[in-house]
């Protein structure tokens, strides 16, 4: 198992110097830590209090850039505290209430004997479930734990934290409820019979962190039968980002990527999704390379070529790679003008800095393109119109509107701009409704990007129930 | 199906005159509507306007009581307003994110890289699932629809609005988390493959509505199989409450429970499970009768004795009825001196009133008896001190701090007091660590009231994680 991704804060009491921040920063990154955010705790007399946010591989790493911080003059280590684990305490999300109980006649309305009566409406028509219960925006985000990226199999229960932290973002991105199910299932007929048995009670699911070939072919059979939107994270957020970065890079490196040369290097659950999509958006094939002879089938047979590593790196004017191998595109065979997208992580194929260095036009690693940008707008967008799947079409208009939200120069945009999860819901829902996949004959205007803004935060109905 | 059970608001524009209020409640209490809250609205020049929250059998009552606001002089119908759709409307519950993600640093550690550093601690160290997720105050409310008390059996989507009123409750009175899990299941084995599948997903279970014999024997392999407290609510919630009331209502009319002849009018699910409770608390043999000739050799199996409805009434001191039936006991048949607590809903076996008029010491029926009391803070004592089980020491203890809460008077507390729950849990955890069943070694001032009352507020760690 890897151990990369610590998040520590560390406190820093620097004397006051001009110039201070400067050697201090500078000896955090010769020590190779990679600082987030600086926060200002306390202006002394004569010294400055600060904490430094770092990202850092492992506990070796950690002391590593300890021993750096000690080896300076004019600033003194406070305290490292444990960021991830104070965010972590007592899990991440909960249960809140929508009516205040508080008194008689809520509670008699909300519990006994009230809720009979919104039951029989219910059993009379079973639609009203999605006006009168919180089904039409709850998510089941379902794992067995058989393949956590970067870290392979791990027991059911050691994945709630990752569920938790999905859980929490569709919460607060997209006003979303949701169940966290790390299931302990044996085969893939019992991972599918446990989440299809619990379908009436959620509008949509989100397949996390399956194995492949069982998670891809999970994902394929829940949505085959349960005919509602099944977003498999592991292939649907990269592929969406991936087409959306790549749009972006091509735009920023004037490519038309209508007509140039793309190719995949690692066609894996997200290497092989991102190259689907990115063909799907240009109809033309991708080149691509796997050291896995099925996965290179596999891309053939969704309309790909099967090329080496070489012949794509000479070849393509775009390069995709996530092979999970650090420094597989070596500098020496980057094209002048190419644009390279490497995103295996903690370390990249190929380090930004370098591919540039070497005649990129324009490189990127994973670090600045956050999965998280996707999933909360599509599974907003196709809730609401009661989508019975999720589609390319649907995917494509996630993909080019993320493309569009992204800051000049910025390749997508960070979840955190609350902007651009309205903007993907509404693109999403109206590709889903223009294509005769969801509820029918909506005016647009009633999927306009304020209205699901609207949704967002007022947690009320969704816009159409 | 019963369409019993409707709550309306209806507001109602008065000319203001002395004795006015008592004219228009008397003539709402002639067509037999129930009053709950009223709310004064608005006090005009010379009228008043004012919310009645009323409890009604169906709409042809509605109809009857809003014709005789119709036939009054100085009163008039505003408007009937639909409480229980506006309370249900976009669903009861909603998942919130306990952590802001609205910086960088914290989305990092609660998401990806930092996560991962958490899933190695849990996959290390299983029990840290109870320190960094809401794992142990995550309760799984289940149930397949198969018999909703006073309705039977309904579509699992039609159940979603019960069990987000029981999510809500938790959520309010106890700070705990649920998932709320309409199973679409045909056999018993696949109820019990669906949740033993889920269960590393939570701390409790809460069994609802699924018919007996499946319910009862579902919750019993449950708890065998999980070793986590499995909570059946159509048993255990009356069995508390129903125990807590015998003890009041005992206390009231000067008996001594240890000494009197108990008798218990139907042996169904909760009637079985009350008079089964009773008889631990007293060590005595409850008199019991059913229709159902398996009712009754379960009861006698569990320590009971067979008897006839008439024969209970004649000899018991004490009688509870659960039959499902409204008037099965004649007042004729009353005992001078005797305890009555009719359960049936949404008519008792006898009303209350009637029940004293034949001579009755003390008699209830089921409104004055929420069984919302009980379930909160049993699930959040059990759960705080991660006991393996549910049991009737556990049960005896909520039904005795149940009783001992009720404000002079009552038989049992309303849910709404929110030092109830608290003291439960407290009384719970305490009984599950004295027996056994739980961590051991706590001190019990770690189990205060006081210290369950954060827990409830501030949702952050149960006291011992």
């Amino acid at each position: 198992m890897t151990s990369a991704g610590l998040v520590r804060t560390i406190r820093i009491r620097s004397r006051r110097k001009t110039g201070g921040l400067g050697i201090l920063t500078t000896a955090l990154g010769d020590a190779g830590a990679s600082i987030g955010e600086i926060q200002t705790v306390r202006i002394g007399h004569n010294y400055t209090l600060r904490d430094f946010h770092l990202l850092l591989d492992n506990d070796e790493h950690l002391k590593h850039v300890l021993d750096g911080i000690r080896d300076l003059r004019d600033s003194e280590l406070v305290e490292v505290r444990e960021t991830t684990r104070d965010v972590h305490l007592g899990g991440k999300v909960r249960t809140a209430s929508r009516v205040d109980l508080s008194g008689l006649a809520v509670l008699a309305a909300a519990t006994q004997p009230g809720v009979r009566e919104i039951v029989q409406a219910i059993e009379d028509e079973p639609r009203m479930a999605e006006v009168f219960t919180t089904v039409q925006r709850t998510v089941a985000i379902v794992t067995d734990g058989s393949g956590l990226v970067g870290v392979g199999k791990v027991h059911p229960r050691a994945m709630l934290p990752v569920l938790e932290g999905k859980s929490a973002v569709l919460a607060q991105f997209a006003g979303l409820s949701s169940m966290r199910l790390a299931l302990d299932v044996g085969s893939e007929d019992e991972l599918i019979d446990a989440v299809s048995a619990l379908a009436p009670s959620c509008g949509a699911v989100l397949i996390d962190s399956i194995a492949a070939p069982r998670g891809p072919r999970a994902a394929a059979k829940l949505a085959d039968r349960l005919k509602i939107p099944v977003y498999h994270d592991d292939a649907d957020s990269p592929a969406i980002v991936g087409l959306a970065a790549v749009i972006n890079a091509c735009r920023r490196a004037h490519l038309d990527l209508s007509s140039i040369n793309v190719g995949q290097i690692g066609l894996g659950t997200a290497g092989g999704a991102i190259a689907r999509l990115v063909m799907r958006h240009t109809g033309r094939p991708v080149l691509g390379d796997d050291v896995h002879p099925a996965a290179v089938s596999r891309h053939v047979s969704s309309g790909g070529h099967a090329a080496s590593l070489d012949d794509i790196m000479a070849k393509c004017d775009v390069v995709v790679a996530n092979t999970g191998h650090a420094g597989v595109i070596a500098p020496s065979k980057v094209r002048e003008g190419q644009v390279i997208i490497a995103l295996s992580e903690p370390r990249p194929e190929i380090e930004p800095y370098d591919a540039q260095l070497a005649g990129a036009a324009f490189a990127a690693d994973g670090k600045a393109i956050s999965t998280s940008a996707a999933v909360p707008g599509v599974l907003l967008g196709a809730l609401a119109v009661k989508a019975a799947l999720i589609s390319d079409r649907m995917r494509l208009a996630a993909a080019v509107t993320l493309a569009s939200c992204a800051p000049d120069g910025d390749l997508v945009p960070t979840p955190l701009d609350p902007g651009v999860h309205s903007s993907v819901a509404s693109a999403v829902a109206v590709a889903a409704v223009k294509e005769g996949v969801a509820l029918s004959g909506i005016v647009e205007e009633r999927l306009a990007p304020a209205v699901f803004e609207e949704a967002i935060r007022d947690l009320r109905p969704l816009p159409l129930s």
